[in-house]
């Protein structure tokens, strides 16, 4: 923590703020300036920096040490890979995980299956419980789709991906699940997080449409805390002014966050473009951008779709970005799992 | 529902159209313009206009009705006024809630209580379950600081005002609380907004950092569509490039939301702005702005307080502020609860 | 500037660094502590903070003094009163400016300009330089209608605050203002700035729609190091996710620049909003908030206007604001010019 | 345009907007529904829908055809390839562009343009005048430095590309550059935009930070209306609340202008992100995605630059790149020029 108090403070003012760092458990360096005393506060006392910038005469405090500690690649200097029945997340391999939006009905999420694995993806995703904008939209057909959704992947040899939107649902989705999502909405519904901390199972946490970065890492400490270490980062798109697309695919955080932290980040392109012919090329971009997996909607007749129908790509779609992948996944000295 | 068709489309496309709004249950209106073809589609079906969008030929799909029916002035022009114990909101009194970010201790509270009290307000604001960025920050007392805010508030005479975050603490929170809040983070929990709207007691929703005011209203709208018609809206700041203050609140919402819907909508400028000495200045703008009431943090030692103590108003700086919102409200033809 | 260490970073670095400083012109004070060193670099020289992040073993770099002088309240602590043919600007007094968008004909703006007078504003605006969106919109009448203006506003006795948009209208424009306006898309058009700093008469400047409140000083400072004193500050809205109203007017700006700078703000909520129904609102509560002013659009037929009608006030709105004001006014110590 | 009446609006007000729409020299085709009226209005007259919006009884205007004409691949089918000096913006190849962020010295900007031309890029970039945020900060050294460029530029056989801030400078920067390229800040300078449309040059248009894509190509509309059908896009960051990158590179635009434009666009990772480390991963997406080239800042040595040093790439940071780019190229049909 270093405080940096007004140009001309008087010696009590900065005596003060000196004193309550003390008390804090802080080791104070004193450095006097021309105009500004700085003071430097050594220790590793969590501390709220707006509780120090309300003394008076202080004019700014800079934290020191980022917030997170157990995400942090200062803490983990290599990366975490997370290995799931097998497929391994974070390492060299590229995950690319799939299917429809929403489970509707046996038939349609077998189908999906199929052409999953047809693909070449290794894993499945589908919405059982579906957070919607308007409560009068399609809510999710719940624990019935679960099971459709864990058949058709045991047929198909995937693995499952899906949501979890509260505390109540975790037991059940657990029971079906290989990886719980948390989606964008949940990114800061801490109760939530704290549950899903104690489970022995790995969590994909989606970054918030107004989340940063640092929040994203933030709140990935809450799983980490509560001791559950198979965390995975997604970036699904950020809100800004632009509104061509649905949101604002920010692909500049993979590499940010593979800075920052040690933990696997995929991407999202089709909630983070939410529109079918730019799925493409921003999955392509993810994995140039050096994204460890991607998450894309797939559906086998998207027209009929009950839910972003208008995001998922055709069977046909996929099978063509499968090749186009593998041939920037070698640019980058990887290969698709 | 209006579609417009690309320029040019072919017949057949056209057609296809149609029918797959007659089979939505739409009456379809046909107009063919020298470029485009627009149908306009009538009816009351719900309908996700990106499901007509993906159809080959569509160029763009237009929605007539606001997706919200309950929350909007056209469901019910009059305002809705919720009255607790007496007290009124969303009539022509400007409802002033104040009291610390947390619940801290029993003499905190009730030192608090008092002040707020002497100032004029008429309800008590203090949180018990805190939603915080970090797991390693204090994360609130739980049940017993809701016992002690409420034998505050009663020694008062004040109503208490306080936040629940998951589905798992409404019956205890409700016990205690005689409007029950919904922070910003939760704004889009539709796990707890349904269960929300089977209670039988006003709940204060706060907009979300990236939330629109349509989404704003969407989330009213499960709780309305749940029952619960005492629901209370708070604009409290949305996330924008600046970074000058925490948040930017943004006032404009306060005549946005009362000409497209019929409830209250109160302002925090505490957390709409983070800083002391702005919350004064944007208290007195949201009432000018015709807000129903404010949500305004007062400690009794701000530089002590656990959370939140940089925006939190001396007891002296809110005694003033009253002052000034007295003759603001009479501008706008109201009066101070 | 203080300079942060990363963890641990090898003393040949911190060396390194301390040369680096050293050669800048800085003197540097060191502090050692348990993970990081720290430098406090003090002096006077300009630098940019990014050439030293990019120094190895360099993990965060302050600065300490604001980027800006002149506009900075440390360089004046006073409020800067700019008084134009006796209407003082920045002091007690709030000052209403109003007028159509664009100056139309002469007989509009003489219409016009008796409006403003009799609702006793002393200032009218209007436009002969349009900066448009689309090249096929009006782009304004030129000096022609700066003629008209001119004639106009002298006989009501008004001032004159006109748009200049390049470097090449700047003699023009002069001929017939009292305050030339910068628009928010010229912001940050430093070939124009610099040429208004040469000027003798007042500037208004707008902030632009992407500006940081930093921004917005740091553009004033090229007005001021030009020997330009005499500059007006202005909010008009940002550009933000929210679409409901066609900008975010960020009132919180008003307290903050007060803070930081000496120099008047006004408020613009006509453009602010882009909605005339919540001119009267964001108009009321920018004076709740400590504007020195407000830039309001009037037009006598806004349904004719042929530009920004659906933002101008009617002129019985405009009188119905007027007493609104003078209310507010009183609430926050001063009065209406 | 299409007119959606209020719900239930009298016959009269219906009455009174499509004579207005009749007046403005449409076609008026009416559809009547239960509850909504809807007007769809046939024609080619520009209008600004606010205008419409105004009208007693109006609920929503919808604009059916693009405000851009000329720029819009409805006008124009096929791409717009640009060909300077043999070198072919638009096609297959894609292009990069690289250099210093400022020309410092002859010795500085003829080492970059070896280095620029043994990595294998065909033009060369280099700041004369330079827009900065602070007066106080370096602001190229004009003229001169535009000799040197062109110099080093012919020396190695590249293109010379470099910025025009104002309609003064036009006539010397185009004596020296092969592309003008207009900055992010000046995206909206309409003056400075008509000039260059005079102009028989290509022109670089670069997306300012609050431009939205279609304001952006709006602004290509006034080259392209002025006679100049030499337009190069760019992309280069958009604004947003995340502040862990400078900008937030938006790569989704690329296929969206692809989409609605038939002119080339380019990337600009340098600005786009402000990290050097970030440069090479989003520069890689840019192409994955689609970009017809980049705009690449590398300095012979970065730590000494006089401007935007943390954002350039060390020379074998571009050797190394350039080999990835062949490989991701191939990936989407393409190949470096």
């Amino acid at each position: 923590m270093i405080v940096v108090m007004q140009a001309h403070a008087p010696e009590s003012e900065v005596e003060a703020v000196i004193d309550r760092l003390t008390e804090l458990g802080f080791d104070v360096h004193r450095s006097t300036g021309v105009d500004h005393t700085v003071l430097g506060a050594v220790g590793r006392t969590p501390c709220d920096p707006r509780a120090l910038e309300i003394l008076p005469g202080v004019r700014q405090v800079v934290r020191v040490s980022e917030p997170y500690k157990l995400a942090s690649r200062t803490f983990r200097p290599q990366d975490t890979v997370i290995e799931v029945q097998g497929l391994k997340l974070g390492g060299p391999e590229v995950v690319v995980i799939a299917g429809p939006c929403s489970v509707e009905s046996p038939d349609q999420i077998q189908t999906a299956a199929k052409i999953v694995r047809q693909a070449g993806c290794r894993a499945l995703r589908g919405g059982a419980f579906k957070p919607r904008t308007s409560p009068y939209s399609f809510q999710g057909l719940g624990e019935e789709a679960l099971r459709w959704l864990r058949r058709a992947a045991d047929r198909e040899e995937l693995l499952v991906v899906t949501e979890v939107m509260d505390t109540s649902q975790i037991t059940t989705v657990a029971k079906y699940a290989d990886i719980l999502q948390v989606g964008a909405r949940n990114m800061q519904n801490y109760a939530l997080l704290k549950e899903l901390g104690k489970l022995n199972k790995p969590v994909l946490l989606k970054r918030g449409l107004a989340g940063t970065i640092e929040e994203l890492l933030m709140s990935a400490e809450y799983l980490l805390a509560g001791g559950n270490y198979q965390v995975i980062l997604c970036e699904r798109g950020i809100r800004t002014f632009e509104t061509a697309a649905r949101n604002t695919l920010d692909l500049c955080a993979i590499p940010i966050v593979h800075k920052l932290s040690h933990l696997p980040i995929l991407a999202d392109p089709s909630h983070g473009t939410g529109l079918r012919d730019k799925v493409a090329p921003m999955a392509r971009a993810a994995v140039a951008a050096g994204a460890d997996g991607l998450l894309i909607e797939v559906h086998p007749e998207p027209e009929k779709a009950v839910s972003d129908g208008v995001q998922s790509l055709l069977p046909e779609d996929l099978f063509a970005l499968m090749e186009q992948l593998k041939i920037i996944a070698t640019a980058v000295g990887r290969r698709l799992a």
